[in-house]
């Protein structure tokens, strides 16, 4: 095999972290989809999803992840807690975070009244028209209440058809890299067959990052390979070397459903 | 409404953070049900699931994840990074985050030999015998290879099937306190309208957790209501007041589908 050519990437890569906030999440009661929809739409924008952190609904415990997030990464995404219930803390404590006031938002108050029609917002709803001072709001085209932007904090609410909608609002303002590239190759070796090998590749094409992944399927275990990088040519020449590792050890290289084949 | 008893419990409450260690999870390739998972599963052993972390496969991540984790709560879980190839770091990792060495296992090694029978293990395999020195090992009745516990680290395996089989093993292991209860009500009132009086609800019961979630189903908005608490009796009274709430607003308590009736 040729040396494959060094790695061109000093590219300037962006990185976020998702914060969700929700005692539903951690009693179990709900399953997260959030962090799995804003990992794969940020990694379409450029950036990538560092870390994401499941929080109660406790003021303390925001103000410090939120406040330890955004000096760490680029871009920071909370979900949940932005509704008008004593539930509802996150605007209060990200504005605690910075430092600023939480004040009523003409704008957003515009907007809920908008939605309630001639129907005075009583004080709940007013509730969720109270924003950092500082903060642009970020559109909520299903049930009106904003989320909101404050410096590198994305407020975005916790359900997940609205989460998806004000990050489609807030996506063009978003500043990223290179996407992440991905090629699957799967087989029915098992891992502790291939992973000598495979860690060859892996130290041949240091940008690139080989992840093993076992599966236990009807016809036996089978193993399904995942290389991510943003250099096309190069994952096209990582891909051909871990497919021509399958079949140097007797495998099959072959396309299983991409999600989970797993029937254990 | 007669006064409630004051709450009774100053009984110790048991903490727990699962760290998934995936980037598979990060880059949105696979939707983690291990956090789901594991938050039922300790809050049936009378655990509480107090923070979750999802952490990509970085050593350095990992020991600061870790050792902050298990200063912090009574109970730390890891999932993930415990297989035969390069990208499985997880108990090098933890074996350095307690200053320790990893060592072969011989009790790991003959769990793994009886699998694979008259075939001598590969280094690849051997290093999933490969446990922080002073360990105790996890059954893994699926596919052989072992988690372990570390001082208050438990270490399972990624694949959720796996990870549910150690949890089991482990579980008579665990000592807890109270298992939470809970209490659902649902209706067809929007979050705004009942705000208030719910927060009147909660203030009146302070030692129950009263969380208000936002529906949009095809007869209009509804708002399911969830208590949680360790007792039965309070929680019971706690709900009572709920009903009455819904009904004096001009609403009907109902059931729903309790995973998750929205339309959004």
């Amino acid at each position: 095999m040729e040396q494959p050519a060094s790695a061109t990437s000093d590219e300037r890569v962006f990185t976020a972290c998702v914060i969700v906030i929700g005692n539903e999440i951690l009693s179990g009661r709900t399953q997260d989809s959030n962090i799995a929809f804003l990992a794969g739409a940020l990694n379409e924008a450029g950036v990538r999803l560092r870390e994401a952190r499941v929080i109660p609904d406790i003021t303390a415990t925001i103000i410090a992840n939120v406040n330890d997030a955004r000096a760490q990464f680029d871009y920071v995404f909370t979900t949940g807690g932005i509704g008008p219930t004593h539930d509802d803390i996150t605007a209060a404590s990200v504005a605690e975070a910075f430092g600023v006031k939480l004040l009523l938002n003409e704008e957003a108050r515009a907007l809920l009244q908008a939605r309630y029609g001639d129907t005075p917002l009583n004080e709940a709803r007013l509730r969720m028209a109270h924003i950092p001072d500082g903060a642009t709001l970020i559109d909520n085209p299903i049930s009106a209440a904003p989320g909101f932007k404050m410096e590198n904090v994305f407020v975005l609410a916790g359900v997940p058809a609205i989460a998806r909608a004000m990050f489609r609002s807030l996506r063009q303002h978003l500043i990223g890299g290179s996407s992440v590239l991905t090629r699957t190759v799967n087989c029915r070796l098992p891992e502790g067959t291939i992973a000598a090998d495979l860690e060859a590749i892996q130290n041949r094409w240091p940008d690139i990052e080989i992840g093993s992944y076992p599966m236990w399927t009807n016809d036996g275990p089978a193993t399904s390979l995942v290389l991510r990088g943003t250099d096309a040519t190069r994952l096209d020449a990582a891909e051909a070397d871990v497919t021509a590792m399958i079949v140097a050890l007797g495998g099959e290289p072959m396309q299983l459903t991409p999600a989970n084949p797993s029937v254990v």
